[in-house]
């Protein structure tokens, strides 16, 4: 990083970079071994730092400022050319996988037998996919909808046979030959999947389906990749065999030439044009006036035709909507993981400028804005939220892949399949929960901290608004928050219900472990009475569980006497908020607990304890209208035990604060924000930066648009400017 | 509005315009009266309603959705026309001010003796500021540096000369001659202004001052209009005579020749470059290199310097730190006001949207979005919030306007100066208190609402993204939320401890009524335990009063014991957030109780007193933790009381939703985001804005930047295409 500034720099007023380096080298945490921690393993850990410092380098991939300049058009482009890039990465990440740098990996995938695709084979990739979020996301989602949302729907409702044409033959999971987008959502149904209108009409003389858009709400919309660079949607529609509805199927539709991108008749495509965030990625509408396409393209796991006169219709509606879900499951785990990521960049960047900067206090030596608590309580918890995420996202993960990996290789076997379903709904209550809580709370973090690095927040330059605005999508897409809040929600409460009578779970995870009934029967007989002292660690993630069951518990009392389900949406809505803070503390707390902690360090554990306990603490004072309603706790609790342990948790972890961003490792380059990189030069990177971006004026210097300027101000205006003081004496002096 | 569909609309799913026409004719409120009761007379009513359809008719100053296709470069421009536009309306409005269209205002405004000019003056100028605020803030924002804050500046702290001078002979109130910047902020100082380092060096030789950045840190920075219209700037900088620090004073700097827009030399300027939001607005960074001004640039109504040897100063720094804010006073009034109309604007998308969209439920004929408890609970408060923001900053306005008129009748003269005193420390608590939390809520408003609408919420087109990044900067800049409550709170902690002790208030005004001796009083005698029942009407305000002074209580026992006034700061900032609740609710109770409600009709006075308590009943649900802590609720009132009162207040007010944001009257112009047009075609409004901005593809159209795509996917594959079913036989099919 070279600096250079135009004044004087002999007495500056302000050193932040001591600051920062005195915080650094107060704290004797262990980054290291808070990396292996938060990773889940050394392994792990090792490949992440491997791979962030490659990609760090890669300028073709990562950007510096000039990334915050792009406007709709060129940033388009610009991502539509990363992603040739990330295709090289791609097969380079499979070969890898496959036996480090094997040789021929297409011959051998795409291969008649070729065995199919698995995750094992895509987990290196995956892994960069998810750093390269905190890097441009955009990006990320662009090759996402191709090897994510069309590749795993074609994994979850295609053939072994379909499978391996699509992904491996037509080589859409090496990134070549044909590139896919996910035509699920319609301009009239997102969430409500069961009531897509696209039409899907099987053909018996030809053999074929004719695809139709009845509607102009049954536009397929917001679909990503469409506008631009997607020759196959996977297109969710409704399939009618001889006049019967037999409800929504996955049918791959090709849309446009892949060598020539031309677009195919009976096609129109639009652009969707500009959005909130995310501007590089080539968001679609399509409509289908009759589009052709033969009986194999319909995705046939779960749903068959046999040609004949009639034709045999084949499907199993139950297998179809749950496996129908699982490609937006993996966006939903994927979430949850993205929120540790970004949660990270901008935590380390917020820290970093609450250490450096000064505000108040005695002049010449102005206090640091860390040293104010109402500072700490802005921005401490908002690092132990992203601390929080992380031994629950390697969790989520873990459960994922198990999960899916049974659904893979289930294949069309029924029986196999019963048995996948119980974990799926599991998967499920877990992932929506966690993606719509941790979404919000990362959108949330990046609200707050942007506010405390003030004015300096607002700048582009600073990372704050492309990352806000890019992020805040993650609160809609791939399921609406509140939309899966409630549905988890839900699904608890009948756990509950069923639990309450005795009844055990079917797929029991440590997670849901406060839904066994014989922790209900615990908590009913005052077992667990002494948790909301917070005296013992454990008592910092039973807390969410003895409110959990309280919560529930109330819930079915008023839904009893207003006999309106709808009546206890908002509860459901913060059950599910809750799940996700037990799900949190209790995945940290294991971890630490665990003999893989990988902390052998006392101190580091020590503060490592400290942060858990903070999130805790922080989340029961946010949410102590609810605790304090259900009577988990009274209120002089609140204020003798919660108030006071908040303030002094504050002051304990402000110590480390630098160190504990510090741990994440994140190089400059994918902090790309001046007032948060590591030298914590704070206010010279940032000055260079801005002038990079637009260099500075000196006399007699005119700016843009000038003739407008001085027509507006030069215009008839009637008075002397003859007198003094005026500019002509301004003129005199400065000669 | 035209509209058009590529599809077969014989048979429509959807029929959102009429559930929009039904709801419109179900209920009976008069938006007529409301409009009256939120603008506060009939005569204001009249004046928005005119002024908002002349705005919405001038395609010179407000654009359609392509307004969302701006990229930096061409919002700057097309702003800087917007601006010259603006001008000639700035005079037309001065004189309508002045006696329905004077003939000759400018003569008589720049005339030697003219007398000074008036907030009369501007004010329906004012008002269409207001007003353009709901259409384009960057606009607002860039004449309001012009003639709000330098022109404010220099009426707060210049003499009667000086003003006559900068404001009318020079024209800058009139728009013309000269543009004005407010250099206050620098890279290192935003909120410590007392601690700004420019330095100002009087040299008695040439009776001049030298103007001089003396660290980078010390670069004005952020000041909006610097980097291409501005060419004069009042710059904040350190007085310095005879070696003496005279702490920080106002002075004028010409910084560009008007004639030509010429930088002068020794100036150095830079352009912020790209921000989060609001990028028609050139900010900009300048440094001074010894830049020297006449003596008379020092704006001298509480500073004079006397040339002599030595030279002589004459100083109040009491007067000059209290008018040295009144600039930014105003923009903290004004922004209690935009949030009105702000949150007017997204409250109307939004309920249209949840009015006419359908999700789930039979099929065919789904449930409309507004119909789900939930969904009531997300929009309809949000409605309520902003009726709420009416009357108080009707009243905030008038406050503003009377304590300000005061001090500039006040002129130098001590005497009176004094009496102003106690009333700016009133408007400063009522308007830092106001200004952080409407801001803030209808931050969290426009958010919400946002996600409210789905996926449609994250087009540019429906408003909602820009909409947020042009708002949260209200968040930070004159005066940061944060640093504002917690202030705000400190004020009020003060005036309690000395109400405690039977000191009256120096400037009572009624929504700081609760720190009256006698109230507190009453308080401590158990006279107002019945408020939290929410039995009668005034209770709804009465429990924020009520809650303050337990929370004020509270706060001075925390300091007792940590013996740390920065321990109680997170509680302060809540303290400021229950006041504004208080004046908000006060205001709101005294507005439609007194004989100037203009609410004649029962019915829709029955309706307003429905949303009143359905904001009151919403906070203290939000707040409920708080309030609970504080034993004003007991958990048992929580969930009997205020739980179910909440569930069906949103039953009760949902029937008059799409009236209630109707009497905003907002022509769509205003709107200018199709999902939320007064006539509720949503679908083919926002089809059309998006084909609008994107015109369609059909076969065989090639998307931009085509030839990246087809090396990408056509790259050494190594694969076999001619395997069936494949693209060939989809041609066979189509052909």
């Amino acid at each position: 990083m070279t600096r250079t500034t135009t004044v004087d720099q002999s007495k500056p007023v302000f050193l932040p970079k001591k600051f920062i380096e005195k915080a650094r080298s107060k704290s004797n945490v262990q980054i290291n071994e808070i990396h292996t921690f938060l990773e889940g393993s050394p392994e792990q850990s090792k490949l992440i730092l491997e791979m962030m410092n490659e990609l760090a380098g890669d300028s073709y991939l990562v950007e510096g400022t000039e990334y915050y300049e792009h406007n709709k058009a060129t940033s388009r482009e610009a991502t539509a050319k990363k992603l040739a890039r990330l295709a090289g990465y791609l097969e380079h990440d499979i070969k890898r996988a496959r036996d480090e740098f094997h040789r021929d990996v297409r011959g051998e995938l795409q291969a008649a037998d070729a065995p199919l695709i698995t995750n094992k084979d895509l987990s290196f990739f995956l892994k960069r996919l998810d750093l390269l979020t905190i890097v441009d996301p955009q990006l990320v989602t662009r090759m996402g909808v191709n090897l994510l949302l069309f590749g795993n729907c074609v994994r979850g409702n295609g053939t072994d046979e379909q499978i391996r044409y699509w992904l491996q033959e037509r080589g859409l999971a090496l990134g070549t030959g044909l590139f896919g987008c996910f035509a699920m959502t319609e301009m009239g149904h997102g969430s409500n999947v069961a009531n897509i209108q696209t039409l899907a009409t099987y053909e018996p003389a030809t053999d074929t389906f004719k695809i139709t858009t009845p509607d102009l709400v049954a536009t397929k919309w917001w679909i990503g990749g469409a506008a631009h660079s997607a020759t196959h949607a996977t297109v969710y529609a409704r399939l009618i065999v001889e006049g019967k509805d037999y409800g929504v199927k996955t049918f791959v539709v090709p849309l446009r030439d892949p060598e020539t991108m031309e677009l195919f008749p009976t096609i129109t495509i639009g652009d969707i044009g500009a959005k909130m965030g995310r501007d590089g990625i080539d968001n679609g509408w399509i409509q289908f006036h009759g589009t052709v396409i033969p009986r194999e393209y319909l995705l046939s796991r779960f749903t068959k035709i046999t040609p004949g006169n009639p034709p045999r219709v084949e499907t199993n509606n139950t297998f179809e909507s749950v496996c129908g879900y699982t490609a937006l499951l993996s966006g939903r785990v994927g979430m949850v993981k993205e929120s540790f990521r970004v949660g990270q960049r901008f935590a380390t960047i917020a820290t970093r400028y609450a250490v450096g900067r000064q505000q108040f206090g005695e002049r010449g030596n102005e206090t640091q804005l860390i040293d104010y608590p109402l500072h700490q309580y802005r921005v401490l918890p908002q690092i132990a939220l992203v601390y929080l995420l992380g031994p629950v996202s390697v969790n989520l993960d873990k459960l994922y892949f198990n999960t899916v990996n049974s659904l893979y290789a289930a294949g069309s076997d029924i029986k196999k399949m019963q048995s996948v379903i119980d974990g799926m709904k599991t998967l499920f209550i877990e992932s929506a929960a966690l993606k719509a809580t941790a979404t919000w709370l990362v959108a949330g973090l990046i609200d707050e901290l942007r506010q405390s690095c003030g004015g300096h927040g607002y700048s582009s330059y600073n990372g704050f608004g492309k990352g806000y605005n890019d992020w805040v999508v993650q609160c809609t897409w791939e399921g609406d928050n509140n939309v899966l809040s409630l549905t988890s929600g839900k699904s608890i409460l009948k756990l509950f219900t069923e639990a309450a009578k005795g009844r055990k779970l079917k797929a029991p995870i440590s997670s849901l472990s406060y839904l066994a009934p014989e922790y209900i029967q615990k908590l009913n007989t005052g077992a667990l009475n002494n948790v909301t002292s917070l005296s013992t660690l454990s008592d910092y993630h039973e807390i969410w569980a003895v409110s959990l069951i309280k919560y529930l518990a109330f819930s079915v009392g008023v839904m009893k006497s207003t006999r309106n389900p709808d009546s206890i949406s908002k509860y459901l809505v913060s059950v599910a908020k809750f799940h996700a803070f037990h799900s949190m503390t209790k995945s940290f707390y294991e971890q630490l607990t665990s003999d893989n902690s990988y902390i052998k360090d006392e101190a580091t554990r020590d503060v490592l304890w400290k942060v858990y306990k903070l999130f805790s603490v922080y989340f029961i004072d946010k949410f102590s209208g609810e605790l304090l309603q259900l009577k988990v706790l009274t209120p002089d609790q609140m204020s003798s035990i919660i108030q006071p342990q908040l303030l002094s948790l504050l002051q304990e972890v402000k110590v480390h604060c630098i160190k504990l961003t510090d741990a994440f490792q994140l190089p400059d380059a994918f902090i790309n924000a001046p007032i948060g990189y590591y030298d914590g030069d704070i206010y010279h990177n940032y000055f260079n930066e801005v002038t990079k971006n637009a260099p500075k004026d000196v006399a007699p210097g005119v700016p843009p648009y000038a003739n407008l300027l001085t027509s507006l101000l030069g215009r008839d205006s009637g008075f002397e400017r003859s007198g003094a003081p005026s500019e002509q004496l301004f003129r005199r002096l400065t000669k």
